[in-house]
């Protein structure tokens, strides 16, 4: 049964992730969602927070697994000999930007392949940042994201 | 007579925003143009400094009136009672960004209609962003702005 | 109030196209769904049946109302003193050819404005063609029309 | 160990194809690639033709299978209690016309996931309507298809 | 001074590909019009008479001249000793179709160069079977074409 | 002879804009590659360091010569007395900020022409940004730049 990654900032998971993860946990044998440490960016949670709503959120999926990592995605990929990443498509900005980054991967790590899982097209235009958005003006994010999430973004933002 | 709401920034507004203005003023019964304001960006113009050369630039038609809002636009919506927004559609990206707001925002306010209007041509490729590069290198931009903003984009601009 | 044109081919009329019908009848005074005869093309459909097929799934609207033209849809509009066009926006490509044709039609009626309404994301995908092509080959067309078309395309599906 | 299928009209297959089949095989336990009968469309080759040129180019694939039919794509995926299909990325109309089947046919079979997976880009712009085209005016095709296929296309465009 | 092609089918030329070779004669030091006869496509005008309509709306252009060509491109150019084509670049399906072509030629002849040059934008959403189109339906057609091409649309369309 | 200018910020010059530059040496009598530098961006090499880098890089090109600017493009091909600008074509985000550049400069610079050329399939997805980004977690950036490039990356990436 192959392993496959699924990496991104997760800052937080929403339902349109959510979705494609339960979907490559249908289709694959193991899925690790892998949180990716970007330094130039500031998160609105920390990757052990990301990662702890992540766990919360895929409880029900027992093939799946959560992970961090920080620095190259290839160069982890190298080190536990997996080779198969999952991306959800959502949109043309995003088909571009996927093809960039999986042809820039495939120069880095020969062997690498990325698959791509589309997203239910009612989750197609989610995004984290969206969702942190409409939370920042006191907006309803109950139809983004899990109650969870929804209890820790509140918590940060009211905490601003 | 249906009274529809044109948000944005309007950092300051161009000719490519007049000319959505001016067409959904001959579609709709009346036409408000709210400038919405978003506390992380740093705009060039205040908000009632954008809110004046909005005024001054569409004074010549009765059924439009310029308001400002800082928050969910839904909120703002819901709050008057009203649910039919306005945006003009120029180019790919425009289009993904904008059903990216109206399938967001249909979540938070259910009747919500969005109706897009096609820009001239010769406006497709014009924003605020570009109007106040050009400018900033002391570029000549009375083919993208009103006389009024030219002016008031210049004193911005040499104050610097 | 104003009166809309929605101009298109309704061979037959789906969900998505009703979806766009019902918004077009919540936002403007008066909708007249146009099924325009295109020579070059063979229809499943004759105008007629067309025709009645709108009428019957438009029937619980007020403000809407079924006509039909062999011609030029700017001389269609002349004619009637119309000028103000409903186009339903599903995709990149449908923006591209509405962007086209919108272009053209204002060179032919000057005073001519198109307007996009955004179709349900669910119905994002839909169109006559791929109706026509699952039900050729006995597939379920349930979820994308109503049960009248449903029973037309069926007979003539059933009767080739 | 999963069985997806490769479904695609493969009239002749390209290296393109060949090039998401050894993908596909390299991911998934087994890969049928189905041959698509499309009664509308005038092949060059039969589907036996299609058949016996994509067993010779998989020969080296010890998980391929390759099978054809008529009809819908869901009724075959039922009929074999299979549910993932695979398809190949290449540019943004193919990303369109997919995500349009891939959302038409999730409403024909609930449980279908459809994957995507990127070609290489030296083969994102080839397509089996290219390859004929150029050997119709006999333009050399070694680029683009196996030497079992360019000789079968020689001996059709020859043959006419 | 460097010869260029500008290669298409022009059934009839239209004020936007006159654009592109404006352009083209200030650019380079001469351009090669080619109309390419394409077997499978049912043209309005036959080849003489495209070639015809070309010289005369490019006659005022000293360093244009115009001729045909029946088969691969790639061969016409080889001849020639060849390799700098020109196309017009309009919009986003264009694009792709252009890149479609651009990589399949260069693998047909090795050092091929392919310059893009825009169109204005008035001219962006231009099509010879927009065109057609539109004359057929007895529209006006003086803004999208010479007054030579206007007259010779008419008589084709009134004989028929 | 034509001289065209290839403006860009080549911070720093990457395989693919020397594929451009190439082709461009290739296709017209003289090319002026123009560092563009530009206030707002904090890059990771001085104007000074990135003409070197790129005379370095092109010094086996002799009809190419290395320039740079600050302000507006359109001043420093009017003080010059150049019209043409060679632009890399590479994705439909590109497409679109290029069309937009090039419709802004015709506004600012009646005679401009932008001719635009398209980068091996190979390059496609290249951007200085991307290789910058690989640098900082120390992958292996040998297949995106040249030596001499590469080892200027080092110096940086190591010295932070």
């Amino acid at each position: 049964m192959k392993t496959v990654v699924y990496p991104g900032s997760f800052d937080p998971v929403t339902l349109g992730h959510l979705d494609v993860i339960e979907r490559a946990s249908a289709v694959f044998g193991h899925v690790v969602v892998t949180v990716m440490i970007n330094s130039t960016k500031t998160p609105m949670f920390t990757p052990e927070e990301r990662v702890a709503l992540l766990k919360e959120a895929t409880g029900h999926l027992d093939n799946v697994t959560i992970d961090f990592h920080k620095g190259l995605l290839t160069d982890y990929l190298r080190e536990r000999n997996l080779n198969i990443l999952v991306k959800g498509l959502r949109v043309i900005s995003d088909f571009e930007a996927e093809f960039q980054m999986a042809s820039v991967n495939r120069k880095l790590l020969a062997n690498l392949e990325t698959v791509f899982i589309m997203t239910k097209t009612e989750y197609m235009y989610l995004s984290s940042s969206i969702v942190k958005e409409v939370a920042q003006y006191g907006g309803d994010i109950s139809n983004f994201v899990t109650q969870g999430v929804q209890k820790a973004i509140e918590r940060k933002v009211g905490g601003l």
